[in-house]
């Protein structure tokens, strides 16, 4: 099992759908635990980004197949949007109430097409609900201290709310000294230590939650899927993913298994779980015996497969075989269009909860 | 499950014993990961002391019984009188090298009696090794800006190396604005978040891990136990043990499952156990028909239950129910003696530990 996370750094929405149960507080979060209030949205796409039909897929999609499964989709697509709408609804009632609108600034270092991609769909993700965004684009040879520069700027401006250094840095810069230097209360990403320390405290709450494990939270509680006194697997160990995922599901009362690159046996541990949340970053990993049946199964993996008849050249594929597993699983997220397009949604969710609070906007 | 911790605060040990595995580098958290390097000592006594016979107890030790045990003996007494010597020996070289001898402060509010007799024990420990310790003794009805006070004295004291707030506080004190008021670098009891979070995160070092914890995972080293690969159990999920111990499993790549008063079935996923590490607090709870054959048990637990023949009326017990443990298990931590003398032990390593960062001694 490859440690390499393998995730779209985010993606954006715009399917039309309307959730069956509405939401009624104006703003999603507003009737989650106060846990749920930070996140990450630097989940890279990988600069291995295909895996060569010459190595074995575990599993393929047919039609033939497909026409068996009998698991709900998890749309992540329609609850993102769902949540894009409510952030809409909210900034426009913050500007109208006090004259202030979120801001979120983002530092881009180098010029991976990758990352640029990922900085102009989080500026427009913020232009499309009325976040201001802010754009620092910074050559590669930049040093260390003209990042920290700009994100002491950021730090300062009363206009930010959020800061995102885009991940990853250039080799020659650290990134923990360049992550820490962000002020706790502007680290959307939920990146901090401290933020990740009072997520696994009992007792103490983040002031944000990691993105894209927040979004498959999000994902459950949409879905009605009760997360309380239930086996849950966490596959993958990853600081932005799966470590958090865990101490999210944790916090929620589930009975958490991590299981990694080191685990023995791994299928025998999934295959106890009510609730799997795969993020490792094996395109098909998990097949379909490692899936107790009626399991509920959020796979952030999006891992692209070489496929001649794609137009591209390749798919995206999941960290879960779909087609073995929505035969066997109550339900399932799809990839693309599940757990994606969450992360950007929390991290609008993020500075609009940051810009809510330093202002102390209810 | 009772979710209240019920275990000592700490335990002297004066047994003289030699190790097998000699420890070669004068100090034993010189070959250990980096990441041990904190801890908390604050486990206090529970205010409800004694289980009466009356409730039923899930197993009594017989003699008869007893003599059938196959575990190997855990010897916390024994593997804590070695760090001591070590530590005793360690602190000798500092000041006859630079002149400096590490400081602990304690600080002790209110006038309950088991309070006042782990301060006196862990101030003799002190003594012991060459530690100076420092007692602030405050009435019950101090105000929490009086403690703050003296923590912010502490802090600024080259002299003092650790800060140790003895717990529990006055009901009238917020714990959490007092713990956080303790500087990061002489939090030798490991408890603030982003020692926490640092300790939760792959690729990030603590600056002291929480010193029960990190004294059961070094009784799992001290006896050869290997961890890597391994599967996991860790009952109970505080922030002082639980918690904190599954992290450092997994930094040590077990797969780990948490147990908690919410678990459906506990004793099934408990018997998929290679480690099991028993912080909950109940007596006797994790019977026989818990444990996989073979595993090695690590019981935090010492719960006193009533007992007529004992001079005192009650005696102490563990989490795990031994005398039926000790024929299934492969090793085992007695109660009392187990982990109990582990802790005193890595707060006076912790506080060594953070005197030799500070002065740059190696």
């Amino acid at each position: 099992m490859a440690s390499m996370m393998m995730f779209a750094d985010c993606q954006s929405s715009s399917t039309a759908y309307r959730l069956p149960p509405l939401r009624r507080h104006g703003l999603f979060h507003l009737r989650r635990p106060a846990s749920f209030l930070l996140g990450p949205t630097n989940l890279t796409f990988p600069r291995t980004t295909i895996t060569h039909t010459a190595s074995p897929l575990p599993c393929l999609i047919t039609a033939a197949m497909t026409t068996e499964a009998s698991a709900k989709v998890i749309d992540g697509k329609s609850v993102a949007k769902e949540i894009r709408d409510e952030i809409t609804a909210e900034i426009y009632r913050m500007k109208h109430s006090i004259g202030v609108a979120p801001g979120l600034a983002v530092i881009l270092v180098g010029d991976r097409k990758d990352s640029a991609t990922y900085v102009r769909n989080k500026k427009k993700a913020c232009e499309s609900v009325g976040i201001n965004s802010y754009e620092v684009c910074l050559p590669e040879d930049s040093t260390e201290q003209e990042v920290l520069k700009y994100i002491s700027t950021f730090n300062d401006d009363p206009s930010v709310h959020g800061i995102l250094v885009q991940l990853p840095l250039p080799l020659h810069m650290n990134e923990q000294n360049i992550l820490n230097a962000v002020c706790i209360e502007k680290d959307v990403d939920g990146f901090h230590p401290l933020n990740i320390g009072r997520l696994a405290m009992r007792g103490r709450e983040p002031l944000f939650v990691p993105c894209t494990p927040k979004g498959c939270i999000e994902l459950l509680h949409t879905h009605g899927v009760s997360i309380k006194g239930k086996r849950a697997v966490v596959i993958g160990r990853s600081n932005i993913v799966g470590m958090p995922a865990a101490l999210l599901l944790q916090r929620e009362d589930a009975t958490v298994s991590i299981v990694h690159s080191r685990t023995k046996k791994p299928e025998e541990i999934s295959k106890q779980a009510d609730i799997i949340i795969a993020a490792v970053g094996q395109p098909n990993m998990v097949r379909g015996n490692w899936i107790k049946p009626g399991a509920v199964i959020i796979d952030v993996g999006i891992n692209p497969v070489e496929d001649a008849k794609s137009p591209r050249g390749y798919r995206l594929v999941g960290d879960v075989c779909y087609e073995e597993a929505c035969k066997i699983a109550s339900a399932i997220t799809p990839v693309p269009g599940g757990v994606g397009p969450m992360t950007i949604a929390m991290l609008l969710s993020n500075t609009l909860i940051s810009a809510k609070r330093i202002h102390n906007f209810k």
